[in-house]
């Protein structure tokens, strides 16, 4: 399933959605129509657990397209929102977790040339989190390095501590695409927080492609580009630390909850990294995909 | 005002409270039995701002510790939970903020000797945040170098984007005492998420002391001992950032929120600092205090 929130117009609420085709079916609206219990928003349908996935996806497809009136709207007339518009918790972001990009780090930033032996972890608060489409504020009384990063993001679906590697997929609720703006002149005494954690530097979306749908996570292509200018190409094969991985060494320590994030890193072709080195300024577009997700565009915008 | 989080017995739910003398006053039934609408948890006592900080200040002293049957309860018979005990980001951390913390840091650590030129910031998420006299996990796999920090911290009353250094502490709610427990062997190519961000690694209170009777929140003592020897003594005069210019500094590129915690940093005197080298371990009993607002006590306990 393809999960989304949306507004349906600038003064709706948000709503939890599926994309079906062209369309955005109101999932909570559908509930009501069909005497299914559906909830309303994503993070009530994540705390439902993976039979909430079961039962929508099943009474999608025995509707097969014929939606009971008012509840489907063509996508795009909708808004589309952060798929998780407030998250629980900051998000958790994966620092060094591609190998040319460790390379690039080490070159261009204050980051080991060595391949990290560990994650590395730094996080992203939930008033970093923005929507497909939002403008990204470029404010440059703080930042003259604001640099892009395209990653893949898991959506935590069930509660997670101490989980073994090959239990670690099953507590993944679904993947979207999350792009970990970075003012790399932010960093302070080495912490990536204030540098990765302003206001909107967190855009999220389009949507949650739910796990059952994405059987192997380490296979997707994934790119970036600046004003039509290709920056960014990989493949989350390429990935040091594996998903799976992640999701059981954060375990260890940190309880992971029902929609809590991991932004799992970014390939090489950063700006910093990039020589001479290049960074974003106001009127930028950075539009980037990652395979069998979708696409985000966003306009930088001087605040 | 003195308020608490707290529970009646052990399957009670959560509740606001204010202590008045050894008496915890339940805000909220109070509220129902006096007419005066009141609110039963802390964050959404803060959301209410600081009007409701007045009016329930005021309805306290009229009754003059004359509470209705049922409204109050001993003290030393609840349960004492953090005083937000899920809060709606990661704590805000502040590192390297007290001058000879710096220095025990730099030689024992991987940080500079440099005073920092801005607050270090990180963060623990909020599964790290647990109540006065909650067990204190320590896994031997996971760290050999469990260490004490103790600290004030803010507590935001009210949304905070840009503020100015003087308009700053019109933004507090409050301040409560915050050990930052942090295993000094977890850090990750220098992110301290993981070194401080374990769950229970941020224990929280007693209570929160709101900023009306805190005016200056830099003329307070602070100690901590282990087993009750005296490891840590300071005053918050030394902070380097005050609490005004961390929540100014935070805020240019940060929203600051209602409920939001600032950590402002731990005085000399950790574990790291020490020749030789002192950590926590299972069995060990950390106190400490904040002048004003109260004291915590932990055992360190193998998990």
């Amino acid at each position: 399933m393809r999960l989304v929130t949306f507004r349906a117009d600038v003064e709706a609420s948000a709503r939890l959605g599926a994309v079906v085709d062209r369309l955005v079916v109101d999932l909570g609206l559908l509930g009501e129509a069909t005497g299914v219990p559906l909830p309303s928003s994503m993070l009530e349908f994540i705390d439902l657990g993976p039979e909430a996935v079961r039962i929508a996806t099943a009474l999608l497809a025995e509707l097969d397209g014929d939606f009971p009136l008012g509840t489907a709207l063509p996508l795009a007339n909708v808004k589309l929102l952060a798929p998780i518009p407030r998250p629980r918790k900051n998000v958790f972001g994966i620092g060094l977790n591609y190998i040319d990009h460790v390379a690039e780090s080490a070159a261009a930033l204050d980051t080991s040339p060595d391949l990290p032996r560990q994650p590395v972890i730094f996080s992203k608060p939930p008033t970093s989190v923005c929507g497909p489409g939002d403008p990204i504020p470029h404010d440059a009384g703080v930042t003259q390095q604001l640099d892009w990063e395209v990653e893949l993001a898991a959506i935590i679906g069930t509660r997670a501590k101490r989980v073994a590697r090959e239990d670690a997929l099953a507590h993944v609720f679904g993947y979207t695409v999350l792009i970990d703006f970075s003012a790399r002149d932010c960093r302070r005494a080495g912490q990536w927080i204030y540098s990765k954690g302003q206001d909107g530097y967190a855009p999220m979306g389009p949507m949650i492609v739910t796990a059952d749908e994405i059987p192997d996570p380490q296979t997707l292509d994934l790119w970036l580009t600046v004003n039509g200018v290709e920056k960014q190409r990989s493949n989350t094969a390429k990935m040091l630390f594996k998903v799976d991985e992640l999701i059981a060494d954060i375990s260890v320590g940190i309880t992971l909850e029902p929609g809590d994030i991991i932004a799992t890193g970014t390939p090489e072709g950063v700006g910093a990294g990039r020589t001479p080195q290049e960074f974003l300024w106001p009127g930028d577009v950075v539009e980037c995909a990652v395979e069998g997700i979708g696409s985000l565009r966003h306009n930088i915008v001087a605040v």
